[in-house]
């Protein structure tokens, strides 16, 4: 079998790590030459290629490919953007196909969440069902942390080491502050439809820090809460709390749309976190402070977790791996062996067991009272925040984070409009 | 002369250096048992000492204070409180001497920024004013970097830092997903008045970023702002604003200030990083996300600047080994020699001149658009953000910060309400 060249792709909202799975695929890829030729990325995801919008990843250095390991975001561009099913959409088939063929691509990695495993699936089936041979393999990676079958996701061990460091030091200063002035911290991350991100505050309860948590999984009860947030100011004289942006009534409305109008009778988009700090200031007196985190909590790879950066890279490399040895359809996956010390390894999971299918948090990780996280959840937790893997800094005071050259490959095909 | 106990107090917002400052005093102190005897901390600043509820740092282990330098936030609390003048309070001034007569306490270390600079000056003027012999060091501190004098505040050059990392990080994660979905990144950044804070935020310009600035200091005139922004996205595909909680217009109303009121008619606490997105969403269309950072950017000690702990530790040290050499009244300062490479010594000014100056912001560090920073503005912050002074971390994932034992010393006086 004569080498074909692979085609990379980022899909859906990028992390601290997904340019650490890039570097694994491509450093990988490079040491099999006679298997694979070229890697080519997508730009800006699978519209790279229905739009043959290909970068050359052997025109960039193998030093600025190391850095991508350091490096947050997605360094060849990501895109919201899933394709239909086969029957609905067979046009941007036949078009991946002419697109593959053109630049003689028979490895398709694809770096993404559920969407994209569902894409990577139908990708996987070219084969048998269009005629097309092409290995497709899936490389997780979602701050959501909802794929099933792997421990866990790539990203979400950085965003959870995140949200409880800045949970912890947001704590220790409104403790400071709390006799005169702040006795009420609220804090808002991701997760609309799972607490996971949400779960990683609760780390902080074992350093001393009397801490709410605010599930998306959990319908909001007002009274409840503002006795649980009482009752911990009164013992400790403030308190944290941190909600996820998918807190929402039993109705199933989100706290952050308070139907809120501007001035100009616009409605007004909040973030849940004002809301419920000022919840508080109404119900209770107490002076607040609110932040949200956003896209700093996914894109901090300034404290990213060791185990993720670790995890995503051998991701990278066994997505390779695997399809250099002739599997198709499948996603490396990451199988915990013990807790303590924490040790896991590489396994593989078919696709067709992975798309469509979201991983929920096991209720049992979450206290009776439902607002706090288990002992089973602090020990899910811990191993995934585990070690520093800081980026070389620059003499400016900044990280030393990579911008590709992205250079083009020449295009063969007529325009096709996504 | 034998030796007098000294007292040491934080005061007003903390910040990720201040307790550096803090172990500074009290490493220093404990080398010089000729002249000082106990340290004794102000239990939530100035109160502590006017409620005579102090904390004996003589029993805190050497471990213990040598581990405040790479903790964020007061570890002895601090408050909002400001001594009124000794015309219109001498009561409180009363009550000071009679603890610091019931305590032999002859040094008075103050840990602050602008108003405790004045409530230092303050107690600097009991000896002549009231006949009690004390020696008042002030020792600066405020993220808002508004002391004058001195070349910068502790605390400062950690946020700056935190604010250009935090914002490189984002816009990165925007570029990459600029293509289908997020073309706008607003971060909220601290300093209603100045704005230092924001400024940090040019920084990452010289990083290939397209940016934006508002600044307290300059009115929002909303179609310039819409023009930059537009011009911005059209160029490079994104743009992220850096906006200054204090951006007002023209008749000083702050953005964050829009008169919404949510279903139950409340009035509704936003920020003005939401507001600012909406607008941006409203007249040009583009997606966005926007983080409110508030106290996650002074706490966050996991990315101190290096050359912010050690300023922060020396003016510590420093305020000592001047109160040793029989000096009052003073605020040691940081003195800049050269910008490249960043050289720095201790210096010294009469806190006559600090209490109750505001340094402002030049304005020929702000581009004549006043939506950006000058070189000389970057000359002056990139020395502030160098260096990284990182905190140990334990098995846990979570950085070691100390939390002390607190003991109290026992009481001699009446009660005394604050």
């Amino acid at each position: 079998m004569s080498a074909k060249n692979a085609f990379y792709a980022q899909s859906g909202g990028v992390t601290a790590v997904i340019n650490a799975s890039a570097c694994g695929v491509i450093e990988t890829a490079r040491k099999h030459p006679d298997k694979i030729g070229n890697v080519y990325a997508g730009r800006n995801g699978i519209i790279g290629a229905l739009e043959e919008d290909l970068i050359d990843t052997s025109l960039e250095s193998s030093d600025d490919i190391a850095a991508l390991k350091n490096t947050p975001s997605g360094g060849f561009g990501s895109c919201r953007f899933k394709l239909k099913s086969l029957e609905d959409n067979k046009a941007e088939y036949e078009r991946l196909i002419e697109v593959f063929k053109a630049h003689d691509i028979g490895y398709f990695f694809y770096n993404g969440g559920g969407d994209s495993a569902d894409t990577c699936y139908k990708v996987s089936q070219l084969s048998e069902k269009m005629g097309y041979p092409v290995q497709a393999i899936h490389v997780p990676k979602t701050v959501d942390n909802d794929l099933p079958i792997t421990d866990n996701c790539p990203g979400f061990g950085s965003v959870a080491k995140y949200i409880a460091v800045s949970a912890l030091e947001a704590s220790f200063d409104v403790r400071s502050m709390a006799k005169t002035s702040t006795k009420i911290f609220v804090l808002e991350v991701m997760g609309r439809h799972a607490g996971w991100i949400a779960a990683a505050g609760g780390l902080i309860e074992d350093e001393g820090i009397p801490v709410v948590i605010l599930f998306p999984e959990i319908e909001f009860d007002q009274d409840k809460f503002m006795a649980q947030v009482d009752a911990k100011v009164k013992e400790h004289g403030f308190c944290t709390i941190v909600v996820s942006e998918g807190i929402h009534y039993p109705d199933g409305k989100f706290l952050a749309e308070q139907g809120t109008r501007d001035n100009f009778g616009h409605a007004q988009l909040g973030g849940a976190a004002p809301v419920v700090a000022n919840m508080i200031k109404e119900a209770l007196g107490y002076k607040f402070h609110w932040a949200v985190a956003d896209y700093l909590q996914r894109a901090a790879r300034h404290l990213a977790s060791e185990s993720d950066v670790e995890q995503a890279y051998a991701l990278g490399e066994k997505a390779v791996e695997f399809a250099v040895a002739g599997e198709n359809s499948i996603m490396p996956t990451v199988d915990r062996i013990s807790n303590d010390p924490y040790e896991w390894k590489i396994g593989k999971a078919n696709l067709a067991d992975v798309a469509n299918v979201e991983k929920m948090m096991p209720m049992e990780y979450i206290t009776e009272d439902g607002f706090g996280i288990t002992q089973a959840c602090k020990d899910y937790l811990t191993p995934l925040i585990k070690g520093e893997a800081y980026p070389a800094y620059k003499a400016n005071g900044l990280p030393d984070y990579v911008t590709l050259k992205l250079q083009s490959v020449d295009q063969k095909l007529e325009k096709f409009e996504v």
